[in-house]
């Protein structure tokens, strides 16, 4: 008895379909990468040997060694992508941004379903280390009753590359990073969304979002806020990387970085009700804020996590294999997909919307 | 000819009465201080040579020497004493935040003008060093068109004193410091409030609010974030204090601290549409995020501000003598507190709320 592999096609041999290639022919060995899709010959000329490339995604539907296709095309050819290769009788992993809108994705989810394939959405960031530490410091309930998980990140450099400055490609920073940072929320708080209140703007470009401010209120007390900038800028060391601060009612932590670094902050003394001892600050007379006297700001080690971006296929693996659960579940991302909807909403009617 | 002066009385000698004290008597040599009130008896036995004490305001009231009256009793019981003053025929300076409510204001403006005195309320804040960094640096338009305006202050005490506590005494960060940041924002802003979201939170306080989060959307397109949280920690230098963040599409400004700190930040280049470089973060394949190469990110000074909370005195002191027009005009606290109003709807209905 021969161990299953996976014999994967994939449509869209750009950023991320290479990236996949290498993945697969480098570091999967229970993975057979078969054959590669570009309509751009000239991505085509990437292709390393081992494995055959095609113009047309039609045409590599036709390969009756694949039972697995990754769709790595720009965003608003998901959909056509999903339909062709569930018509095909084939698995589909798709990127991120699943699709453009909720409506999509339940079509999406529909001619899966009927073709009696597998679905699922390429969201390797749940295995973000920083992310990780995060969702570990959350779950573990060691902040106490955590009341605000913030997530933020911030670049330099205004502007999108190639497709993503187009609105009808399915551009701008929500779909590009937007969908990553709610779906880490989303996945790490277990808890009905209450209202989404968000900001959306569009900084250096005229037809794409590039900054926005989401705050997610759950039902258990939590809020989220989901920051991001292409252009904020600091001189700060490490500033143009991702930001983590949660903070609870027994300590905060910050994680920073994507090789991380931080710690949980913690009180050793609380200010209970005595009758106010007055301090002053230089701004005049305040009497809660302003330095912690010595000692009583505290330390302790973030935990340690282990995981990498290669989990998402393994656990993929072990799905089909029948080892492990599907993790990256469909309708998981029907909920992301309408809180994006719901996003866009909020930002252009500036107003909340409830959620759940 | 004797130039005019000021004839103080002071109703609540607590911390800040004793603040306004010693102000007009060390520092405002166009002001005298005729005479405090305190309730209690033991806050009297701090008051200096030169002015006398009352227990009851009704009794310094009597007094014709005094033209102007500040108000420095707890928050709850403005209202009251704001129409004592205006009954007696003098000219009322009251403590921030002015009311309960915006209504309680109305009656205030309703009674100081029909007894046709001075009313104003003590904003001082408005000459923070810090915060008049940043509106110059907003208001000089030299970040372009600034898109947010952020504005935080953390403690670790996690706890409020005396009376803050209670709600009944409008105990609460919202009141006490939340009214200043919310008034500084509005001051900067010249523009309508168009929407109001509002996270307010009691981290460590059963009762009263102790975190919130405020986000400010104006008609002009800046947005506002007021964030404090008096249980917000971490083990950075200078954490415990305020923070500004200002950011344009020409560049972001950072101001820390009471005693200012900061830069503004340009890049010298932005990505514009081009076929995309492949870079690699640790994190995974990204393009737009990661450092900024070497040399890609300019800092220039901060503006210099010259200025004091005793400002607000000399401002007002202008005004009473026809020189100049008054700051802190009741018009614009009645916005502030109906701000307020809508804050607490927006928080307790997890819903944002419509402003102007
Ligand atoms: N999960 C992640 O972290 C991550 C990172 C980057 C990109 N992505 C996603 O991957 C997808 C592709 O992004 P990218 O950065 O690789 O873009 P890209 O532009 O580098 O690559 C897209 C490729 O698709 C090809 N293509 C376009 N239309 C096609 C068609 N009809 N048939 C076959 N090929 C076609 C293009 O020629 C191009 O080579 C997007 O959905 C993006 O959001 C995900
Ligand atoms: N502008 C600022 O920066 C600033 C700073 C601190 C406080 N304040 C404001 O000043 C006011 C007082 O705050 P505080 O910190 O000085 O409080 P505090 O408790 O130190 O002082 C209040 C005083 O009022 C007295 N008092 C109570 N009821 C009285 C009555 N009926 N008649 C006479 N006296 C009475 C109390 O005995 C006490 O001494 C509040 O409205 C507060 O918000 C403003």
């Amino acid at each position: 008895m021969t161990e299953k592999k996976l014999h994967f096609g994939i449509i869209g041999f750009g950023f991320m379909g290479q990236t996949h290639a290498k993945m697969i022919t480098d570091d999967l060995d229970y993975a057979e990468l078969i054959a590669v899709c570009d309509a751009n010959k000239l991505q085509l000329e990437n292709a390393a040997q081992g494995y055959d490339t095609y113009l047309k995604a039609d045409e590599l539907l036709k390969d009756d060694r694949i039972d697995t296709v990754i769709i790595a095309v720009p965003n608003h050819l998901h959909l056509e992508m999903v339909k062709k290769v569930a018509a095909a009788g084939k698995d589909v992993i798709c990127e991120k941004p699943a699709a453009m809108n909720a409506t999509e994705f339940e079509e999406m989810q529909r001619v899966t379903e009927e073709a009696g394939v597998r679905f699922t959405i390429h969201h390797q960031r749940r295995w973000d280390k920083d992310y990780n530490i995060a969702k570990e410091v959350y779950q573990s309930g060691t902040l106490g009753k955590t009341y605000t998980i913030q997530n933020s990140l911030y670049g330099f450099n205004g502007n999108m590359h190639d497709w993503h400055v187009y609105p009808e490609f399915g551009g701008g920073m929500l779909y590009d990073w937007g969908i990553h940072l709610l779906d880490q929320m989303l996945y790490m708080v277990d808890s009905k969304l209450v209202a989404v209140y968000a900001t959306v703007k569009n900084v250096i470009n005229t037809d794409v979002d590039d900054y926005f401010n989401i705050q997610l209120q759950f039902e258990n007390g939590v809020t989220g806020q989901v920051e991001l900038g292409t252009y904020f800028l600091s001189n700060e060391d490490g500033w143009f990387e991702r930001h983590w601060f949660l903070g609870g009612n027994e300590g905060s932590a910050k994680i920073d970085g994507f090789h991380p670094q931080g710690e949980i902050t913690r009180t050793t003394d609380l200010l209970r009700n005595v009758p106010g001892q007055i301090t002053m600050t230089a701004a005049g007379p305040t009497r809660s804020f302003g330095p912690a006297p010595e000692g009583r700001i505290v330390t302790e080690a973030l935990p340690e996590v282990n995981v990498s971006h290669r989990d998402y296929f393994d656990r993929y693996y072990d799905y089909v294999t029948g080892k492990g659960e599907l993790i990256v579940k469909p309708e998981e991302i029907h909920r992301l997909m309408k809180l994006m909807d719901a996003i866009r909403v909020s930002a252009a009617e500036h107003r909340s919307v409830s959620f759940e």
